[in-house]
């Protein structure tokens, strides 16, 4: 068994991180489609973070670890890099407490994402699209500006928010079997986990992964941290590896971590916005990919998915 | 004034329809974003009849329409000649029914809505995209099957199903100022504008049409039936000129009818997509587009909005 790092968060602390949370998230839908049950012979349940502010998920961890914060420590702004919906998210929760958010975003970004973080008043460095670049351009952000970074992932209060979610799945639902996440660096993966363990230990949490990038697989199979080396997946929130955190977490507390190809998570996105009416991104279609390549019995099972998010750049649709 | 058909639905009636349909249609949401209030100056409630069964309103009238006819009339099935949502409504609606639905289709229809009707087991005769032809066709159509003719939208039975919109709105809303539909045919405006009449009469109903196809709004500013000719819309439920029942309950009823351009509509679809993550159909646009260039008033008011459908042909996006 691999053991658990200190520090975890309780019942408690993912009881107190959603009553910090609610005034500044959106308690979002669960929905359900006659036609995607009728097609996968299970009853799903799409818990809707594409619905949450600023699209995804990350707004419940990013508002936690800010707002967990004391004013003195982050006088001096909040800085991460990313390229995605984390940047976003912590613009907005900077933004909320009336300090500056630092972001290292790599210069191909997409523009709906470089809008996104101007939107909520991030502070944009670019960098050349590199890890190496962006971890010494943060560095640089950091020594110039006396800013805290805020990990997208490998952070106690970020996976605390994220557990958020499937505790409102669980509050919100009855009997489920089965949550279903995908998995990239694995914060929302962990939170999941953690709030399934302690309010609803039955039920079996199962992650979604591309096998263009199944770094988190090859970990949870090989029991040892595997890096995530030249992902190349139209999942673009699913790029990065496990943190010293989520690894074990996910090791302890998840049941499965399963594999779709990059033709099936098409195929089940555009599924999702020709039936269900609703635009989720790539990432978010990975767990019901699983479902469609029988990768995951569900057959008469109550399943819960988290769609992680919905920011997709319109103009550069996969079909 | 323009005097009313008779037969029209009394309160009764609409009440009767939303209780016949209730096993056959969803109850759908209405949704809100802070983003689009903040922009627009208004609360915005969005009735999400893109979440509708079969993806559009039009269940809701063919559903009363098919289900309150006698067995005896309807043993020969149900004939339309529809390009769009229609054609796939009255095929499910024939279908629950267990009786064959003939659907007369132009042969330039959306793949989409032709795989829609097919889907729910509607049987297609296509035909020149011409009224000539679609009318002939029907007619050879209904001779050759005994079918029951149900209009789109110039049909009692139809407009009171669609009044059940209107109504859920008024029972799941407090205070609405404004109510605001698109106008093609006139169905879901009529309905609309008696749901109001009968249930909110306070509630100042205004319809919003493309300038490309503004058959409706000439009508109203003439008071007389002013037919669609040559209509150039992307919004493609809206092409359709009023009826002989619509038109005067729309001149009785209706409050205003305002036009939009074209780029208003493919600008407030987009909005709406990135900002609700919700899939509507151009045609769904066009009231927000009318709000979004000021053809209608409505700092600090409440307004509902209709959103008609949510069928779009995902590889034809306007942007």
């Amino acid at each position: 068994m691999i053991a658990l790092p200190e520090g975890l968060p309780g019942k408690i602390e993912i009881k107190e991180a959603a009553i910090k949370i609610k005034p500044y998230i959106n308690r979002t839908l669960i929905l359900q489609s006659s036609t995607l049950n009728r097609i996968t012979g299970a009853e799903l349940f799409f818990k809707c973070e594409n619905f949450q502010k600023a699209g995804a998920f990350k707004t419940r961890g990013a508002i936690n670890a800010v707002f967990s914060l004391p004013v003195e420590k982050i006088k001096c702004g909040l800085c991460t890099h990313s390229s995605g919906n984390h940047a976003a998210a912590l613009s907005r929760a900077a933004d909320l407490r009336g300090i500056p958010a630092f972001i290292v975003m790599p210069d191909n970004s997409s523009r709906v994402k470089i809008d996104a973080v101007k939107e909520y008043g991030g502070l944009i460095t670019f960098c050349k699209p590199t890890l190496a670049a962006r971890e010494s351009t943060l560095e640089n952000v950091k020594k110039a500006s006396g800013a805290i970074e805020i990990h997208p992932y490998n952070n106690v209060r970020i996976i605390t928010g994220q557990a958020t979610a499937a505790l409102e799945i669980i509050e919100d639902t009855e009997k489920i079997d089965i949550m279903m996440a995908p998995v990239g660096g694995g914060g929302l993966l962990s939170g999941t986990a953690l709030s399934c363990h302690y309010f609803s230990p039955h039920i079996k949490v199962i992650a979604a992964e591309p096998e263009m990038a199944n770094d988190a697989y090859k970990s949870f199979i090989s029991k040892t941290f595997v890096p995530s080396e030249n992902p190349n997946t139209i999942a673009d929130g699913l790029l990065t590896s496990l943190g010293t955190l989520t690894f074990p977490i996910i090791m302890n507390y998840v049941h499965d971590i399963v594999t779709v190809s990059e033709n099936s998570i098409i195929q089940a996105m555009r599924l999702v916005w020709e039936r269900m009416k609703i635009i989720i991104e790539p990432s978010s279609a990975v767990p019901l990919a699983a479902i469609l390549e029988n990768k995951v019995d569900v057959k008469g099972k109550r399943v819960a998915i988290i769609i992680s998010g919905g920011n997709v750049d319109l103009e550069k649709l996969p079909w």
